[in-house]
């Protein structure tokens, strides 16, 4: 099993399509369930939530020189936008792209390509 | 270079390193390299307020019945978790295999392979 | 105008209030009318931005033994709430019976008292 | 009992005071007893919780047409900030104090009294 972005983020995806209520997710048995059961204010919810405790690990990790705890925050962030994404029927592959085109303009981060700083 | 998305979070990556001021990155003319020159908190500032307008797109999104810019302001989270990464010396490639392992686990969203729920 | 901190969420209410572009309130001039005229988001994120802020500066607070720029913060967040308010006319007096109308009950902070936790 | 702003929010402060351990607070029947149980970092993901769910909430007020559950939001947005001021020995009567000193500035909302907007 491959460890190529796409893949893991595919897999990901694959994963939460599956816990849906449609498709049989158990919400006893599977906290993405649960989170698909509960709708959208519980999961954007854990967006904001999951967003101050990176926050607060990438303070801590100044103090203590210590990254993981970020990194497994970060993973947290990330995994419940992938939640978020099924959720809203958007996959992780068009947040690449998304990304991808920004790059693709002259200049990834140049004020002109976005609409807002 | 290739726009294949397999690698697309790694572009992003070097692409964050090389707009660090130790790397020549210009704070004038990349809006990359004038967050890093500001520093953590105007980084970290920005998960805040990305995680929020990712909120607010997500609650249009359900009024307008278009997620197309839910995609873009998740897109501008992910962005910004990127820099982030890059301020603390970590790579998307550590948050991938951490999600993964988590993945490996048995049932990836069992409770018990969570710190916290 | 007196000094009394008794009624000064009561004299910011009047002054977002006064700062509406119904009102007169001036973006060239001020702050507050410059967020009204932008609308909804523009005011909502502030919120999510200052409670990012106000969170960094109470993980600062902690390293450094100084909590003035915690204190400011919070008068920043709670400053926002109230142009947020006005902007969906309502009043921080409103936000205060709530929270009297908490306390009144058995126990202001018992769980039963509560939607949510 | 007066409702005045000052009094409310002094009730409110001498009460989280006295839900802290040292005086006698008990995590099993407080709810903010049990929040200073936990420490800093739990009341401060409250913070950044309770900012989303008001965002969420002045959403869904557009929406509805009904502020209710705005402003139900809102009073648990300035209760956890009471809760947070008690754990870093601040008054909310310094926020007052801090809101109150920007008053008196020549125009509360005017750029140049703020140290960032």
């Amino acid at each position: 099993m491959s460890n190529s972005e796409q893949e893991i983020l595919q897999r990901l995806a694959d994963l939460m399509e599956s816990r849906k209520p449609a498709n049989g997710g158990n919400p006893e048995t599977s906290y993405v369930a649960k989170l698909f059961a509960k709708g959208d204010d519980a999961i954007l919810k854990k967006i904001g939530e999951e967003a101050t405790e990176t926050v607060m690990a990438a303070k801590d990790a100044r103090v203590s020189g210590d990254a993981s705890k970020l990194l497994y925050e970060c993973a947290d962030l990330w995994f419940h936008t992938l939640v978020m994404l099924a959720q809203y029927n958007l996959t992780p592959q068009q947040v690449l792209n998304e990304l991808a085109r920004r790059e693709g303009l002259s200049g990834l981060d140049e004020k002109a390509a976005r609409k807002d700083v």
